[in-house]
């Protein structure tokens, strides 16, 4: 078996697992029709994820201390609106809020539920992403996600792809980096992982972005594995 | 409703939910027949967990940085063995190490996984223990503990009852202490959630330390339930 020695996989979230543009599109579009805002809502999820590594970066870099999703989220939900012509103070904050809550509110891709539910009769599971762990819960919550844990970002104390993230993750788990793979869309998380000796699993998601993707279309090297989906890479794992 | 604005429970784990007593009397009798250790299995469970607060002592006292249990068991386990007039120099560590795991194979009292299982479709649930993740992770697998987060003192970075773990906690969870209630066989565990703004539920559990337990053989004060298993409670919470 191709992942032989693995004991715990590990999911990449946002994109991964989870639609953020269609659930951040469908969660703004009323907010951006009572403003009468003409911006397509998918554009503004588009806008609002632009600020997500930058935002993070301040964290990564140290110049901020760790600072969890949920506001860094709502601090570029203001300057997203600003972008779009609308000013934030004249905004109920309650009504910012609510918004901002649109991340927790994503679906996952068709094959998810069923293929975690698969393969976690084979190995431990759990998130390793950048969002928090309210989050992460509220996402699982909405479709089942069974997960044995939630870890990432928040529980590591650092944003991947810093090297921390996947290190304390694998050390929270008591097990080596060889004995934990990532599952991720992105060829970046992957190979920041593959970098701390964990093992890989590419799961190309080529709609992320939406019909005009020019990123992650596909595997980019050589990944421990590669599937379509997760039920194609329970198949593989016979799970 | 007695917990109206709660949104979550969040559940002291050993003696409350699994019987550690047991399960590490079961672990440890192998061992301790090899070893010709004339010991009662029940009485090294008891004699290893009563190094249990007092080694967490030094992390919440500031003498030592924050260190998961699995480690201060690891050390506590060596010291019980020298009780019992055993070198752990003489034993393979492999072996050792083997035993240490006892803590993350103890089975739940009877009312626990279908009683998580209803309180689940009302509320966030999550252990609030001082046991680290991958401890936490192990007993719900053996189990099928349906946990939607594993959450406490490993991703508090604080040992119960310092008041950090319990107020971080609700902090991670995006909630204000009230909305969060803990429920726990301990009258001093549940002082201390209470005194940072939490909700209480008192579980006895009159067997923890055996046949002739003298401690938290009742409620102490006016938690705001009591309730005899998790089966009750659920049936008061009407989920």
């Amino acid at each position: 078996m191709i992942l032989k020695g693995v004991r715990a996989l590990v999911f990449d979230v946002f994109g991964t697992l989870v639609d953020w543009r269609g659930g951040v599109a469908r969660e703004v579009a009323p907010f951006l029709r009572r403003y009468e805002v003409a911006c397509d809502p998918a554009e503004f999820a588009d806008a609002w994820r632009r600020r997500y590594s930058p935002s993070m970066e301040e964290v990564r870099s140290g110049r901020r201390p760790f600072t969890r999703l949920d506001v860094l989220h709502r601090e570029n939900l203001e300057l997203t609106l600003l972008d779009v012509g609308l000013d934030p103070e004249t905004i109920p904050s309650s009504e910012i809020d609510a918004l901002n809550m649109a991340w927790h509110k994503l679906d996952p891709w068709p094959d998810v539920v069923s293929g975690l539910r698969r393969l976690k009769s084979g190995f431990i599971i759990a998130p390793l992403s950048n969002g928090n762990i309210s989050l992460m819960i509220d996402i699982a919550r909405r479709s089942n996600l069974p997960w044995d844990a939630i870890l990432g970002a928040e529980v590591a104390r650092a944003y991947k792809p810093t090297p921390e993230a996947y290190l304390r993750t694998a050390e929270i788990l008591g097990m080596r980096p060889d004995e934990v793979c990532l599952v991720a869309a992105h060829n970046s998380d992957l190979l920041a992982a593959r970098n701390c000796g964990f093992r890989t699993a590419c799961v190309p998601r080529i709609t992320e972005h939406g019909p005009k993707q020019t990123s992650d279309l596909s595997a980019e090297q050589d990944w421990d594995f590669v599937a379509k989906d997760l039920e194609a890479f329970a198949d593989v794992l016979d799970t």
